[in-house]
């Protein structure tokens, strides 16, 4: 798996408390006691983990950038169980933090304190299938590149497709709105997801669960659990519609001398491939160097500044084909693009893995700031190379690389380790850059607990005081993953 | 245009008042004085329509089946004017029905008492459009058909199309979370729409107006007001994501001699056009009879029992054609098709004439029981046969049409005039129906005035008491579009 899961992770111990490095101040609710352990034992005999050793993995993120200190993770195997959990703690007002694949990159996915922690590793089971319309039906913890392997088999494809798909959930994936890939072509988790199930924080269950293309009855609540961190409900399984499996894929790698080539390139390619494209990732000659030396892959193209990864995914081969040769030709002939190669089965594989494996390559270089944002696709690059200027050596490396077609950049900056003074020269800088072009400083990872504070650079106080009220009326007692998405009381 | 504008209409002296015809008890909201009516000639002089001839085609729906008895509407041409109005209102305790195209077919778009019409006819400015992004940002009460003339110029497309187009508000598309026939392609607006400006019920602007495909910043608000029918605030902007406009459009028309052979057609199509389908429409032989009737349109086609109507949507005119003919060839030689014909530019627009105007040749027909659900496939016709089976001769029609690409099937029954006893015939049958096979009892028209009550076909109680909390919270005093998409108090 291209993502290493949380749990096997090594050297937690080194890793600061959140509640430390972050100076927060815990929520009064209650601390665990002895006999609420002992109620979960008999709720779910042999699936508490409590151990201090065993309960570690689930402590940390996978990134070892944040760190809690719950000693009990909670391992449901049915919507009854998350239910029983919920009512429980909300009656003994006891914190939860629901997790998933533990891949999230904003710490939102472990514990800050206490909180008692919600896996959903053993929900993995397939609900239904259904050949004709591709609709699937799966508990949350079902890992996304099973899922994909599953539906393969009959026709389909998941309808996302990211780098941390060996480990994620499917839960979590929505819970976050994850976006990914393939959302260049099959649009946001927001048109795909059909139905949902959540159980709220009082232990209700909520059953949205339908398996419908359409349905305008009532107001549409699955959306506002769709990228609500768990934050007010607890995503317990999902009905998605997977597109058919394209019958031809196929992918080019590129090298373009500037940035304003990368640009010129897309808009080419967008007319000349049309309703094929499926994905156009760019990542900036830095990254090449960190994946070369860190993971020992090797560039299928010719050194250049910058490079572009383009797949196609359609019906027909012969027609798919044509269309990528004619504009493979026309983008070297005009000189936008110096090298260019279309890859075969084999190489496709090394090729995908260049830009999937960019995350974790980064974390070979030790501390990794990461921010994820949406500019205008003109912009996009002056973020990297302002914020190149600007912390010169103080920074190991800034890189720039990410989802050019939706105009998603991923920025990262390493360093040996944490630094306060270094965030300091990040932050707010990188926000007010991105507030400045009416970005969103938050693409596709969400605000989870790093980046709640900053929600007001990308939405305006109306729409927060919305929120919170929002939050106050499904979770009045605040008990779900607390400390996260929602700006802290000033 | 194919749908006549409700101030179009004749005979709305005819329509009988929705509070008689329903026995609604008006709730008790403030009556309308002289000195509001000063207030608002003051607020928007010209703009305040007062006169009970000029107020009149406001009150009644296309349909002409529901009629309110407002004696105002009110014409703002900026957010600043609508948030005054509503902040006046919300003060005085006085009703308002939001008012877009009035093309609903749900009693949605019509007040029922005397609700102030609060009519989005003048916000008719577009605000920007993005010719790289193809992002548009535009006032709530641009026409549909014109917003598509706009952007088509600018190489794009808008990314929904619906018979009401010529009249239809892109605010009430998206109040409604209209469907329509590109759905198949483009997807529906959840992922289409990236911003709103709203103005909730006090009066105060929401400006979540923004233009990025991607933004995980907290709950996603715009999406709790997509599809909430005017009950939850008021669409003031729209910004929303258009497709590039496809270089090919091919349109194909055939014969099929059972719906079963129509759902086999529908899946070889699926897997012979793949990326490039953009719409799979069906319609009965009644359906084609009441055109040709009503409308002198004529099928282009040899007369069969099913009819079906493909479009194509690509980037390449020769590899769709290609594509379209091969389907074709396998469609006839293997018997699922008896008649087809590949329309020229000319015939491609009586052919989508012939479908889009069902609609219109029903109304022609007299009173319209219209049914609009989402089905799984297979069992999509079943509803129209056991319908006509049970009805007998005391409907004039029973006819079935729709998007079968989206399990969304339209069941239309006619009669000389309104009768009770059609109707309880018909309901709640046709609920209780569409409820064994876990379907939606509104696909696309919403609930409005007329399905309201019948919203526990499609939601648990649950749901709907939490849509209730939810309307609580946003409209406390329930002055926006009252007696619309919730089931009334008990």
């Amino acid at each position: 798996p291209a993502v290493p899961r949380g749990r096997g992770c090594s050297g937690c111990r080194d890793v600061v408390p959140t509640c430390e490095r972050y100076a927060v101040q815990r929520l009064p609710f209650a601390r665990l006691a002895d006999r609420d352990v002992a109620f979960f034992e008999r709720l779910m005999p042999g699936r508490v983990v409590a151990g201090e050793e065993e309960v570690k993995p689930f402590n940390v993120d996978w990134l070892k950038s944040v760190r809690g200190c719950s000693q009990l993770v909670l391992k449901p195997q049915t919507t009854t169980e998350v239910s029983q959990v919920l009512r429980y703690c909300y009656e003994k007002n006891l914190a939860v933090n629901p997790q998933g694949g533990n891949t999230g990159l904003v710490g939102g996915s472990v514990p800050v304190f206490d909180e008692i922690i919600l896996s959903t590793a053993l929900m993995n089971q397939v609900i239904s299938f259904d050949k004709v319309s591709g609709i699937l039906v799966c508990q949350a913890g079902c890992v996304l590149e099973r899922l994909n392997e599953y539906v393969e088999e009959q026709g389909f494809v998941m309808p996302l497709d990211l780098g941390a798909k060996g480990s994620c959930h499917i839960g979590g994936n929505v819970a976050t709105n994850a976006g990914g890939l393939r959302l260049l072509r099959y649009g946001s988790l927001r048109g795909t997801v059909l139905g949902l199930e959540v159980v709220l924080a009082d232990g209700s269950a909520l059953d949205c669960l339908t398996s419908l293309r359409k349905d305008n009855t009532g107001y549409d609540l699955k959306q506002l659990f769709i990228g609500s961190e768990g934050t007010l409900g607890v995503i317990t399984a999902v009905s998605i519609l997977c597109p058919q499996k394209p019958k031809a894929v196929n992918v080019a790698f590129l090298g373009c001398q500037s940035f304003s080539k990368v640009l010129e390139t897309f808009t080419t390619c967008r007319a000349m491939l049309g309703e094929i494209l499926s994905a156009y990732e760019f990542m900036d000659e830095k990254c090449m160097e960190l994946v070369e030396r860190h993971l020992k892959l090797s560039s299928p193209v010719a050194d250049s500044p910058f490079y572009v990864l383009i797949e196609t995914s359609g019906s027909n081969s012969s027609h798919d084909e044509e269309k990528l040769n004619n504009f493979l030709e026309q983008a070297m002939a005009s000189g936008l693009v110096t090298d260019g190669t279309v890859a075969t089965d084999d190489k496709k594989i090394k090729a995908s893995h260049l830009r999937e494996r960019i995350t974790e390559a980064l974390t070979h270089e030790g501390y990794v700031y990461k921010y994820d944002v949406s500019l205008p696709v003109g912009k996009l690059y002056d973020l990297v190379a302002d914020m190149r200027a600007r912390l010169g050596q103080s920074a190991k490396s800034v890189v720039g690389y990410g989802h050019l077609g939706d105009g998603n950049l991923h920025l990262n900056i390493t360093a040996e380790s944490y630094s306060h003074s270094l965030l300091d020269a990040i932050e707010p800088f990188v926000y007010e850059w991105t507030a400045r072009c009416s970005g969103s400083i938050s693409a596709e990872h969400g605000l989870g607990f790093k980046k709640k504070q900053f929600i007001q650079y990308s939405k305006p106080r109306e729409a927060v005081v919305l929120m919170q009220q929002f939050k106050a009326m499904l979770d009045p007692k605040g008990i779900l993953n607390p400390y996260k998405t929602l700006p802290s009381a000033p």
